[in-house]
């Protein structure tokens, strides 16, 4: 049985899964062009029945992945899930990343072993099962790249029609995975704005089922699931910082709604401070924090390397600039210089290869970190969201890979003397 | 303490590990060129002893990856192993392959999540592990790429300098990640098998601790992890067939090696047969089977996309061939044209995206299956041994990245209509 109200996080009102698809009537229906969206919903669970449900017992079985937190999901049943399953990743221990930041407790989340490379498994398997349960036979979606193979791979698991909008831009491995997992590829001439007004209008017109970040408000359940889990890791505590990086708001959104759903079973007692991280040539959140507005200016022209954070019209903005209120968090921009070296210093303390956009929060931690806003002993856990084999070119503009040599033994001590 | 004897899988003879350093003194000193490693050592632990220890509860946290084996490792530490956890890695579920397949028992091993995105993970773990009890300050390999990217990955995160040997023709994702880890990458113009000799003069003559595949037989005890796993996750018992990508034969080592200490304990009455998948382009092991020879002819000119297993000379091979015999097991070789094919199929089956030479397992399994060597109500495990991130080119051979289209509704509805 599910049991939850949607609240729409503008104007307060409640209303039933049944009545409502995506965002709520009165709120979407005053949406301004090129704006974040209005109308955004909240899934509000019956809480005190849910903690009573969540026993250490039944979140033992770690490989049932999301299904564990089945009394606050927006699905009846386990088994909707695709077969896919999605999570727990590690939280991982990092000594050689601490000494280096000088931040003895901090953690990395590593949703680089999701089974699509990607956190965004966590929203797509979500979007799957609740399709199922509605009865969908296909599910569509706009992405910048890894949203789309998650649903593709989650989708080609569970049986369903996958049709994807993506910019043709996108890193190549990326399209890739899509079309190895069956789903049919609609990459555009365009940018991921465009994408995602186009796949709304493509889903009426169609029948799909939505799956577009934040506009599905199960998306931003599916992304929770991380918080949850980052929860457990820490012998069912939160942690004082999460970095998050950011594009949309949506993960920003996941993680202040996971907490705040353990904080309303009564498991935690404070939600953590996001430390929410952009790059600078796409940085619209960021911009609307430091001028403490509460109107995001769009980047029309959105400009790095992070293309999975490159989105000039962040969808969930609103509600990201509520969690840095709610939460006394900062949000802070970094370059694609920055960026680069955050995928090298990863890579060599840690052995964890990642993609642009998932260096960006390390990049932000780390002037976080210098700056002391972010305290030596502050527990903090960094998300890092997307595996480096996603973006292999952007990789090789800080770490080349060097000449062949000649298979000899004086070859390889003239390198390695060279080297060192 | 660790307390473990090491016998040499053709003489038989046993030595302590203190006296013998990777390979039977006696028997290497006949190694002839160009032939399976003489004198590979199986590790030998006191198996009453390790059964005791290894309860449900020991073997309850999972988040310690390998360690919880630790009885029945060559290590006296857990500590020793990297941050970089290794494993458990899902045993899928996947009914819609079972479908296409007609095998209604089978399972995906998916080692495509594991930190680095290869089964490679498994045997780079131990090894770095071993040299930090050995007080080894520089850890080296000759790898197809795979093993390499994991060497250097646990070897960053274990703070451990790292020298990798490659041929420079591997695919570019695997030299970027081995790049990023900041290890020293010497990419040489020749073979997987030129690289593996160099590498065993260029470890003598620098010092460094040497993880070659089977010559360091602390590789088959970390590859050997995943029959324990597979073991637990099928509550406890083996399955009748386990289906692998063959190169070296260093995995078909390992698995027969982890369900042989399982029947040793008493934990299981019988090893699963093992199907041994090679491809058509480099198949030495196959022949030699095939000819009922206890010789292999070294392929001198090996061509195949599976990258991963184009290995001339499988170094491994004398234990693989002793594998195939125990365990009655058979091996077949299958084409580049069926490696693709078997890409698309776990793909759009499964959502599991796959590299050339985990297909090759998948694709032998079709054939036997259709062959019903294996059975349809056979329990099957297929170990899917490298992400399909790792070489993208490959997939799109089988699944190419459509053209783009105009941003509009009506260019969707007409490619939509094109694909359907």
């Amino acid at each position: 049985m599910i049991s939850y109200l949607l609240q729409c996080i503008d104007c307060g009102r409640h209303s039933i899964p049944s009545e409502t698809e995506y965002l709520c009537p009165r709120c979407s229906s005053r949406q301004e062009p090129m704006q974040p969206l209005a109308g955004i919903l909240r899934c509000v669970y019956e809480y005190d029945a849910a903690a009573a449900e969540m026993t250490v017992e039944s979140l033992a079985h770690a490989d049932t992945g999301l299904g564990r937190w089945l009394p606050i999901l927006p699905i009846a049943e386990v088994g909707s899930l695709p077969n896919l399953i999605v999570g727990p990743t590690p939280l991982r221990s990092v000594p050689r990343l601490r000494a280096e930041l000088k931040l003895d407790d901090l953690w990395i989340k590593d949703d680089t072993v999701q089974p699509t490379a990607s956190f965004k498994d966590r929203a797509s398997a979500m979007a799957v099962a609740v399709a199922r349960e509605l009865g969908a036979n296909a599910i569509a979606t706009a992405s910048t790249g890894n949203a789309a193979t998650a649903l593709a791979g989650q989708a080609a698991a569970a049986g369903l029609d996958c049709y994807i909008i993506v910019p043709s831009k996108a890193p190549p491995a990326k399209l890739a995975q899509i079309a190895t997992f069956g789903a049919t590829l609609l990459p555009i001439d365009g940018t991921y704005d465009e994408a995602f007004e186009l796949s709304i209008e493509a889903c009426r017109r169609f029948g799909w089922y939505n799956r577009n970040t934040a506009y599905n408000p199960f998306t931003i359940e599916g992304k929770k699931t991380a918080a949850l889990e980052i929860w457990e890791q820490l012998e069912r505590s939160a942690p004082d910082w999460v970095v998050i990086p950011t594009g949309d708001g949506v993960i920003a959104a996941g993680i202040e709604k996971g907490f705040a759903d353990l904080k309303a079973m009564g498991l935690i007692s404070r939600v953590p401070r996001l430390a929410l991280i952009q790059a600078e040539g796409c940085s619209p959140i960021v911009k609307a924090y430091l001028s403490g507005s509460e109107v995001i200016v769009p980047e029309l022209h959105p400009a790095t390397i992070a293309d999975s954070i490159s989105v000039g019209v962040p969808r969930a903005g609103r509600w990201a600039l509520q969690a840095l209120q709610s939460t006394q968090g900062v949000a802070l921009s970094v370059t694609d210089e920055e960026i680069l070296q955050a995928i090298a210093l990863t890579g060599r303390t840690t052995g964890v290869f990642v993609e642009p956009a998932a260096a960006t929060a390390v990049a932000g931690l780390a002037k976080l970190a210098l700056a002391e806003t972010i305290r030596a002993d502050e527990r903090v856990v960094v998300l890092v969201t997307g595996s480096g084999l996603k973006d292999v070119a952007a990789a090789q503009r800080i770490a080349p890979i060097p000449k062949p040599i000649e298979p000899t033994l004086a070859a390889i001590e003239k390198r390695v003397q060279a080297c060192s």
